[in-house]
């Protein structure tokens, strides 16, 4: 399933890791695609949005939707 | 001895720690103090001072003076 985010707060290609890092521990068959200048997280993965959004935001990062 | 470093593009506290990370590889023995809203990386390190910079720039980031 395709889940898509808006996250704030991604500066650097270490926040893009560290977002995807906190996502593939969660769903270590997950795959993520992130388009910093857009703060967009794209996620494919079976887990539930609000179990993603979760990660992210522990994390650091505000999920804005 | 003590090396002040300006230094830009660190954008996050994981930036911090890949600078920080970067000179404690080259001197096991070095402290480091960053204070990033400044861009001012202070080292203490018996470590040249174009040493410690090479490494500094060599982790992406760049050193004014």
């Amino acid at each position: 399933m395709n889940h898509l985010f808006t996250v704030t707060g991604m500066t650097c290609g270490h926040c893009e890791k560290a977002v995807t890092a906190a996502i593939v521990r969660l769903d270590p068959k997950a795959t993520v695609v992130i388009e910093r200048s857009a703060n967009k997280v794209q996620v494919q993965s079976e887990q539930s949005h609000a179990s993603l959004a979760q990660v992210i935001v522990e994390e650091g990062y505000a999920v804005v939707n």
